[in-house]
């Protein structure tokens, strides 16, 4: 018997029939003889809807407000599918975070788990009940009701997942895995039956959209086998082959990952690039720079700087396009009289483009693949940013699908390399 | 200084402009110096359109996760109201049922409420913020979230205002205070100023819908003077003028009482009545046909049984008439042979209509002049019962309308009686 956690997406729990094949599926995997623990999201539309009303209110709402108010989506869909589950002849019972409880810190909208109290879990597991808990949500040291922040129902099952040690985290959303690219911009993308954990944190981080960044941390800190598959298949699909679907997120990369180089291809076209000519080049001119960019609570993404030329340097990075307008005047009011910059020079028109491979580590001339590609395509590089497993670089957006869809084919992604078992 | 709770029904909560009034409102008693504590319902809809997905899930839905879903209405009404609040300027923190805590009994979807712990709203309010509690729910011994059925949010603020000794507890509602009887039916129907608490006890039992009866009793249990006024009014309102606008119920009668003799005439037109025929008159007959009808959970309103002919008796009860066709079924199959009646008789077509009055105490014939009134309409009476300030008939529903305004008419109520004071 293996304790296993489900988590299902707003679009899985979007309709009484929707939750109703929710509760099906789940009813199949507790018929196997698994003690089931289900994390549902909010029905799809309903936080932008509680949101909505609460910005209606107010312009500036206060996070601990907010948080009283969107949790009860969770709440709402948890109570909905207990119900879904007992009518399939189930026990089962649904607990609010602050119930299970589920402590966090008082980030309110964006808090972080600190630690899962399972005694309560596992003692309905052990009574034969299917225990539903609320995703997205915990409660705080003085008794306040937090949420995780988009996305966090993800992170909630893997972190129950983790305090159950649950044998899988099984994540079903809306697409029935982790691709090398986007299908939409590469149609002979290809699904991924495995990845690494530091892949898939990579690709999380450059906006993959299947997981949130915060539940991969969570899976590779604690360890947590997890799945990524679809809900939208027959609920009724044989087990044995539900178990093999969508992508597995692995830490046992020796023995079970696939040979590739490069895993696949993420992008983001949400990107604006700043750059600052003729900066003196001096100490703590960077955190000149970029110090008072955080304090307007600007996320800053890439950074590059050149190698000084007489004296002075050009200090490259990119924030959110959504921020550079605000970016950009906080530049010329505050920063650029105060590091004595001699112009300011942006692009609001370009894209990020990365290719994601735990095999980077050990195969030389993958960086120059992606260069050799891009340049034969006539793309040009504005900006180029590397980590272990990782090669990102900023080009204009106009290009970005042409990229994706040739490094796609440079890599050989289009088909399943030999794999090591 | 003075504390002073307010409630708010659905209607008051209805939209993002009537949460704004609410706030104006409580802004304007706030700035008079009152520490408030609002307590609002879900906005309106909201609950029925929860339970409309549970009994969709679920035929027979359980009653915990039931209460788990409905208490996310109030939940987030009550965040959203704590942010009109702060956009008028003023501190303010909500609370769900469980955060009070207001404990309560188990009984889901109908729980009573135990006690309620003020320590964390006398803080805020110490503090100078408005505090904002969740009605219509609580939490039980072993942390379930539990609700108090239909309108209980007029309990929980009573509740509350009796926990804090609160100076008044103002019940703002879609109506604007308590009729003589209902002007939809009679046009001269009048405002009362005051009504005893034993009279608006009378009325909620009866069927007038402004007042939850459980919230009377706590009203009559704890002395909380309380007051139903209207929320459709200006927000703006003097202050002054509001305090004295709507009907206060009151526990001194002897000096603010009107002095009238029936201060309301209730009706309900939601009944059914039932008779068995020739029951053999002997020990413990009642118990026979009333303990199987109370076990199945119908709850029987009137009870008249005849003087005993011959050694057998007529006995007469009414229920709710939602609840006609089961216990006439319960009836023929299991306690006419039980009890050995002759025949069972039966009419869905009738309603009840009372008089309610403290001064009936005290001055003789006034069921007579009921009676007489309804004579000289034409009306036959099948059922009387009394209790001290309250005579109820039970007469054909097609003339239930005409009762009423014949009775308001005999009795006065048109016009409001010289006060004592």
């Amino acid at each position: 018997m293996s304790i296993i956690v489900h988590k299902y997406g707003g679009t899985s729990m979007g309709s009484v029939e929707r939750i109703k094949n929710v509760a099906r599926r789940v009813a199949k995997w507790h018929a196997a003889g698994h003690q089931i623990v289900v994390v549902p999201s909010a029905m799809s539309g309903e936080t932008n809807r509680l949101l909505g009303l609460a910005r209606e209110l107010s312009p500036m709402p206060d996070g601990r407000e907010l948080d009283m108010i969107a949790a009860t989506g969770e709440q709402a869909s948890s109570g909905l599918l207990a119900l879904a589950l007992q009518a399939e002849g189930l026990k089962a019972r649904s607990y609010a975070g602050w119930q299970v409880p589920i402590h966090t810190d008082s980030a309110y909208t964006k808090a972080r788990i600190k630690s899962i109290d399972d005694a309560r879990i596992r003692a309905d597991l052990d009574a034969g009940c299917v225990v539903v808990v609320t995703g997205f949500q915990g409660v705080d040291d003085a008794g306040h009701i937090t949420t995780l922040g988009r996305g966090g129902s993800d992170t909630s099952a893997v972190a129950v997942a983790a305090a159950l040690k649950a044998d899988e985290c099984l994540i079903f959303t809306d697409v029935d895995g982790v691709y090398t690219t986007d299908p939409r911009v590469e149609p002979d993308a290809r699904r991924l039956t495995v990845i690494s954990f530091e892949e898939m944190l990579e690709m999380a981080s450059l906006g993959s959209k299947v997981l949130q960044i915060r539940s991969v941390e969570f899976a590779g800190k604690y360890r947590v086998p997890t799945r990524v598959l679809s809900s939208l298949t027959d609920p009724n699909m044989p087990l044995d082959e539900e178990m093999k679907s969508g992508t597995l997120v692995t830490f046992e990369e020796d023995e079970k990952m696939e040979a590739a180089v490069v895993s696949g291809i993420a992008f983001s076209r949400d990107e604006a690039k700043i750059t600052l000519l003729g900066v003196p080049d001096k100490p703590g001119v960077a955190y000149a720079i970029l110090g008072k960019v955080a304090d307007a609570n600007i996320d800053v993404d890439m950074i590059v700087q050149n190698q000084s030329v007489s004296g002075t340097t050009d200090f490259s990075f990119t924030v959110n396009r959504t921020e550079f307008a605000r970016t950009l005047e906080l530049l010329n009011s505050t920063i650029v009289p105060a590091v004595g910059a001699r112009e300011v020079s942006s692009d609001d028109k370009v894209a990020k483009v990365s290719i994601v491979g735990i095999g980077m580590r050990s195969h030389a001339g993958v960086a120059s693949l992606m260069f050799r590609t891009l340049a034969e395509e006539g793309i040009n590089i504005h900006m180029i940013s590397t980590s272990e497993i990782k090669t990102s670089v900023v080009i204009s957006d106009k290009y970005m699908e042409l990229a994706v869809r040739a490094l796609h084919k440079a890599f050989g992604l289009e088909t399943a390399p030999v794999t090591k078992v």
